[in-house]
């Protein structure tokens, strides 16, 4: 079984949200994903893209993972990657699709002088922490990542403003 | 002693770096600040802003406080505001304007139709945490932030690429 690595296209939306769909489910999260391939052709394809991709593809063009991700910007360093998603489908992994994708996300930033690249992991997810720490990766235990819903932001808005 | 919140602005940069400092200081990384008030200025009030700020500003003129944000991209919901630093200098907390300054973040991305607020707290600084939450947000357990630093992405090119 071999795969190559390439930009996302427009062709690929619909096999990019199988996997965003694909990632929801194991990150427990089944219907958090609101999105439509509408949605991801017009925001990621258009005129002024908010986010970048990579597939992995096999020879006989299926598309059996991505890489989603876009800029940051640290007040510490500058401009910076994050690592928005970063999947490949169950019956794909072990065969280094994976690695790969990360290779070429840690490419794009070097060779485009990002000063860092971030991403989140879920702590039970110890396969991907380690994979992370043995690349040179940091996993931080002080940091808390924070969220207002969209929700929650509403009601702030009507108690607050 | 009263305040406003107003857009920051090009003049501003200086007193936005200097609260930057303060913050990686209270955050145990005094030596963390690489950017320069240049680097604030080309990135942030340019042709193609990589952020947005707000500031919280004395009568007298003088900056207290300040906002910086940015768009990121979530593929479960959609474009997201995540804000990156809020800081109110250490002499000038307790009068509200660390408050202030959130109300008009949130506002903004309410106003603009974003479908999330994101940020990251330290857990030690438990009352920030507790204010974010009596506010609605969810600060969350299980998920943690991962980075490659500047160093580290060079070396991991060198073995890997």
């Amino acid at each position: 079984m071999s795969f190559s690595i390439r930009k996302g296209e427009i062709k690929d939306a619909k096999a990019i949200l199988g996997l965003i769909t694909e990632l929801a489910v194991f990150e427990k999260e089944p219907d958090a994903v609101v999105i439509t391939v509408e949605d991801l052709i017009k925001d990621g394809f258009g005129e002024a893209p908010r986010f970048k991709t990579f597939v992995a593809e096999e020879n006989d063009g299926t598309i059996i993972g991505m890489a989603l991700f876009y800029e940051r910007y640290s007040t510490w360093k500058g401009k910076t990657i994050h690592l928005e998603d970063l999947m490949i489908t169950a019956s794909k992994r072990g065969i280094g699709a994976g690695k790969a994708l990360y290779k070429e996300i840690m490419k794009y930033a070097f060779d485009n002088n990002y000063k860092r690249v971030s991403w989140e992991v879920l702590d039970w997810n110890t396969n991907a922490v380690r994979f992370y720490e043995n690349t040179g990766a940091t996993v931080f235990k002080e940091w808390k990542v924070a969220q207002m819903n969209s929700e929650n932001l509403e009601n702030f808005i009507h108690e607050n403003i």
